[in-house]
């Protein structure tokens, strides 16, 4: 059994992750790896859920969790967790994925993709763990000198890059 | 370790399983209990999603499962599944829940109550796999001469009763 491989896509806020991350799977997908993806609610709070449905009722009842499967479906809802990543990944695998695809999540410590947009960003997404690659519109040599010797790809083939660079390290966990 | 204990709550169409459902929640809930919920979704197709959001996004590119997270509440959405009650039971037992209580599934093998709201209803759902309790207006020797000697309780007393039974089942785990 080959485990799951939990790879980051990390950058500041309308850097372009959410893009990015579509398109990795896209990319992922046409090699026929399966993704599933976690991601922080954008600009805080929580996700909106549709508040008159049955699974809200559980929840208003006091359930930790509520699922509702309908048509191949399902859809998941729980409140007042305070979890670390590490939960989250957890209930992620239980979907047997090639690829744990995150988004956000900067100050953990798996593999990880930056995307920076200019030489400031550049300098402070190089303090974090684990930065295999950097997505950015600024010269390789701009960049290597924040992040030393890893792959800089411009925007328009990051995806493509990037999902080859996660394949190639799913095959060799 | 004790493992989560599954009960399921039968009955036809507009029966009552969702407040039935809620009232086992608040009443588990008050005994400290910690319970999650697993339902189809009613009256057919998917469960409704938000379609603009980033995690329906995540799927339209070809995602397994998206979750989202934020200020301790959790969305988590998959499509073109096809798993059996098994493994969706796999993934709420992450939660570590003592109960994981199922609305429908009727045909399926767990402990279950059923809701039977006249006779020829009582007659169908006699014929369930593995009926615990049953939930009814009926006076309880008719209910009985479908059942055999189970508990039977009004709707009035349902959801006390059958949580302490539930309980009662999950401590002899």
């Amino acid at each position: 059994v080959v485990e799951s491989s939990v790879f980051q896509i990390a950058g500041y806020k309308n850097s372009g992750k959410t893009t990015l991350v579509q398109g990795v799977i896209r990319e992922l997908q046409k090699q026929s790896y399966t993704a599933v993806t976690i991601k922080h609610h954008g600009h805080g709070g929580k996700p909106d859920v549709i508040d008159d449905k049955d699974s809200s009722l559980h929840i208003g009842a006091g359930a930790m969790a509520s699922l509702a499967e309908g048509d191949g479906s399902i859809l998941l809802q729980a409140d007042n967790l305070d979890w670390p990543l590490e939960r989250l990944i957890q209930l992620m695998s239980v979907f047997v994925p090639d690829i744990i695809l995150i988004e956000g999540y900067k100050q953990e410590r798996y593999p990880k993709a930056v995307i920076a947009r200019d030489l400031e960003e550049a300098q402070k997404l190089s303090c974090l763990e684990n930065v295999h690659a950097v997505i950015t519109p600024l010269l390789p040599e701009e960049a290597r000198s924040y992040f030393g010797p890893i792959p800089v790809w411009p925007f328009s083939e990051g995806a493509e890059k990037l999902a080859a660079y996660i394949a190639s390290i799913h095959k060799f966990v």
